[in-house]
Formats: structure tokens, sequence, C-alpha cells
């Protein structure tokens, strides 16, 4: 298969257009929980990104982003992962592209478990293992690893925002832990 | 949770509002086999509509749509397998929303298996059993059962445009037959 | 594909050879997660199943039993749903044999979250809508159901046994509730 | 969680104790398909096992084995995977425990797709990258690599035994390729 060269964002969809977008088709989304395995692919942790909102509030959250036009799915986990965890962070995205889930954020709350009030995404969710060095890249205070344990504790899972906590709790569900 | 109420497919966006969307993001569908099954959940016969073409050509293909502005995904499928398939097909749509794969549509052929030439279309693809009586609807001239046997065959699997033969061979993988 | 016909539990492994093959080998076994759902497949309700203990506890349970030999896996999982839920429970046997999870149940406590005295089984563990009457059949005192938030309450999943909390919560998990 | 140690294969059942069993219970089974994948996860290439049978025949193979009583899931398939590929293959066990699908081998051909003389197995199958350096083991005489769609022809899967023709196709599908 040939290779897919997506425009760069801000060459492909100026503000007011994606503005436009987000009130008019569900924006398609993926998440990613980043974690160490063992080698048998036990989860030995989670890491979280820890962000400071406009409000001044700290909130954690898994990576995720857009998907491009005209970009793959797993081309859209590589380069969140990376913009996110750094170029060293040497993702394993799964070689099959079914989700563990999908999340549907809607602008109204209370719909699902999850909230955007900006727009209705809908995230395909993948647990990702990565192997190499991670540092918090661009807005991201810090990146910080939990044990599963740790990552299911009410305080953590209430310092993630949008219905992420339940995301979490449904990758952890998945991978057995 | 609340019920969600999407607009209408007329209002939520004009024609040339989706043009441009369909240049812009990629386009959110999901893609339902319906299939007939026996009281142990095994698939003993797959349902493909049969559609004529606008250049005169006849193509198969599985229930397709695109999923609304502020509305679900369940509630997307049943929506579309509904509208295709009539209000008495009874279909039961899957308790969890892991679809059996994500089928990439994109405009160029030969990224993917999947192709769409209108636009980057990203489907949620589930495979549904339909209990009740199925009649084609709207612009389906005939909705045919085949054995999953028959559904494998090069004759079948040729009429289907789009790469939809791809999705039927993932689809019956994923039900073991 | 021919019809299997295993043979009858009592015929195919007297006591003390189960007994045995439990010394030696891992059991393989099924869960089945009883739930009602909406017309868009969405769970309403989750089933357990209240017993006695020999020592005077009450536990819950779901549905949950050994694969017989010469028997398929979605045999085994009709064929405990109706002698759990009685023979008009009319379970959907999932398409699918892909299972949200194994359980892997250990003599040993604490080597994963699951436990069984008796024997090291493994449990291939589905979700299972029931659109008939249950009514609880045999060592079952009572048949009760939980909405999906009741069924996430530390008293509920206090009283299951096993790790059959984790399960159920790995269930529900499964099906975005 | 403590760590397990399953007893040696040599020490927890004898020979003839195995030969009994297998006409008593089903046998639990972990089946893995060795692949590379790309940065992106892509399956670039798939590899099989080709060994010489008694009777002289050449048959191909994923790698497969029995899961030992007091061993995890998780354990059987790098053990395996070890055994068959070398120790320096370096598999990429899943974080999560469910496969993608499970194949049930009967001692009675056609009730499934699956089929082996010696017994009733079930397999709990995955597809497992590997990035290490691999030497065939033991019995297999080569371990070669397909790229994806030299694995899915005819001639290719005329040679697989026992129905692994169909559990190549079905892992093969659910990767998207």
């Amino acid at each position: 298969m040939t290779q897919t060269t997506p425009q760069s964002e801000s060459q492909w969809l100026a503000p007011d257009e994606l503005e436009v977008a987000r009130q008019r088709v569900p924006i398609l989304y993926v998440d990613a929980i980043p974690v160490r395995v063992d080698t048998q692919g036990m989860v030995t942790s989670v890491g979280l990104l820890l962000r400071a909102t406009g409000d001044g509030r700290i909130t954690r959250s898994v990576v995720s982003g857009r998907v491009l036009y005209h970009e793959r799915v797993r081309s859209a986990l590589l380069r969140h992962l990376e913009k996110d965890l750094g170029p060293l962070a040497l993702p394993r995205i799964p070689a099959s592209p079914q989700p563990f889930t999908i999340a549907e954020y809607f602008p109204t709350p209370g719909v699902t478990l999850y909230h955007d009030p900006r727009q209705h995404a809908v995230s395909l969710a993948y647990v990702v293992p990565v192997e190499g060095d991670c540092e918090p890249q661009q807005d991201a205070l810090e990146l910080n690893w939990f044990s599963p344990i740790e990552a299911r504790q009410e305080s953590v899972l209430a310092e993630m925002g949008g219905g992420q906590g339940s995301l979490l709790l449904q990758g952890l569900a998945h991978v057995g832990v």
C-alpha cells in the first residue's frame, strides 16, 4: 500500500473552519493509554500527563488527539504519542486496528460517560506499550507513572477530566489489571 | 443517561456544507453486516443488499451510513439497519461498542483496502444478528441471504465495491466461519 | 458442520477422575454475565445469582461452568445459561467466539485476580443478553437484576467470590457502562 | 501479584496421564502467529514454521502449545514462542489477555474448522510481534517469513494442517491485512 501524507494541521483546516466542522459532524479522535509492560506483556505502570488548565486547575489525561484528513488511524496514534511523550518514547502501536472501546465525547454532559464542551468527538481507544524514554512535551507539566493499583485510586481518577477516568478504568479492565 | 436527539439529516448539514466537510475531516461511519444466527449464536446466513449504480452496474453491500452530529454510535447502527432492512428487521445491536475492526475508506485508492471516491471515511464495523422480517428499502433492489460459504465465493466478493469484500471476509473471520 | 453430542456429565468423567484432572491440567470454563439490553443494545440491568455456601455465607455469582469433552464453547454457554436461568431465558449467545477477557482462576490466591481452591480453571468470559423469563434453578436462591450503577457498588462486589467482582467490572467496562 | 512457577512438563503429567486427560477434558492451548511490524504497528511479514511429519509430508504451522497446570496464559505464550523461535526472538506478548479468536480443535473432523486427532483442544489465539532474531528450534526445519499477501496464497494455506490455514486467515483479518 502506498504511503499517506496528510497535510500539516495548519494547512488542512483553518481555525474557523474547524470551529464550523465541530458544530456539524462528529470529529474522529484517538485516545492512547501509555503503559510499561514486562516481558510477559503484563502492565506494570500507566503513564498520565499532568497539565494546567486555563483557569488554574490541574488535570491528568491520556494521550489524545484528532485524526487528520487523509491520515491513517495508526499514523495518528504514532503522531500523538510522539508529540506528547517525545520522539524517543518508542510506542508499540498495536498490530490490530480493533480498539478496546470507543469513547463518545458529547458537548452535552450526561449523554455518555464522556464530555467535551467544544465538540462531539468519537475516539478510538487503545492501550499502547512504550519502551523508550518519555518526556512530557509542549503544554504538559509532567508525565507520571502509576502502578495499576495507584491508577485506580479515586484521587487520581478525580483529576482526570471529560470522563477520561472512565476510559482509564476501561483500559485497565481490558488488560486485566 | 439522557436521551440524545440528533437533528434530522436535512437540518444538520446542508449538502454543500457536507461537501466541504468531506474535503476537510474524516467522516465517521458505521458498517453493519446483518446475519442470521441459530440458538447457539452460530451464523447461518449473511445478508447483502443489491443495488444498481448510476452507470448500470450491480453492486452488493453491507448496511452502511454516517453517524450524525450528536448521535450515538449505537443509535446510528439501529437507524441505518432499520432504514435499509425495514422497520420489522429487529436488529440485535451488540451490547459492546467495541467494533470487530475499523475500515478506513480513503479517497485515494490503494492507501488501505478500502476506497470511497467521495471522502475519507472511517467506519466502525459490527456484525449484527437480525431476528425479524427484512425487506430491502429505498434504493436497494434486493436483500439476499448467503450461507457463510457462499458469501466467501469470489463471484459474490467481486460484486462488492469499495473494499467491502474485504470487510465481509474480516467479519466472517471474526465470527469464526 | 456436523452437530456435536458431548456425553452427559455423569458419563464422561467419574468424580474421582475429575479430581485427578483438576490437579493436573487447567480446566476450561465459560463465564457468562447475563444482561438485559434495550433496542439499541445498551445494557439496562445485570443479573446475578444468589447462593448459600456450605458454611452459611451468601455469595453472588455470574453464570459459570465447565466445558465438557467434545462440547463446543458456544454449546457450553447455552447449556450453563439454561441450567442456571431456566429453559425460558432465551440467551442470545454472541455470534463471535472472541471473549471479552479470560479469567485465570488459580488454586493459589494472589497469582491473578481470580481464585478457585479446587482447581486451576481458565474461563472464557462473555456478556450475554437474555430476552426471556429467567428463574433461578437448582441451588440458586434468587436471581437479582441490578442497574449497571448498582452492580458496581462495593456492597454488591463484596458478595461475589473468587474474584468475580473483578470479572463483573471488566464486563461492565467492556459494554461501556 | 506473586510469580507462578509451573512444574516442569515432565513432572506435572506422566505421558500416560496426559493420554487419559486427553480423552476426558478439553485441553487448553495457546496459538501465536509471529509477525514483524513497522513503526506504525502494520504487519509486514508473518512467520511460519516448517516441519516434517512422521509420514514424510511437509507442514507449516504457527507457534502452538499447551498451557500447563498452574501456568499463566501469558507465561505459556512466552514459553512456546521462545521454545519455537529461540531465546533471542523478543516476542511482544500482548498487554491484553483477550484473544482474537478461540480455535476449537476436535478429534472428530468437521465439527469445527479445526481438527486434532489426538485430543479436544481449545486454543486461545494471538498475533504476536517479534522484534529479535528468530531461529527455528527443535523439530522445526525452517522458519519462513511471508508477506501478508503471500501468506494468504492457496499454496501456503494448503501446507498448514489441522485447520491452521483458517486460523492464519482469521489472524490476518484481525490485523486488517
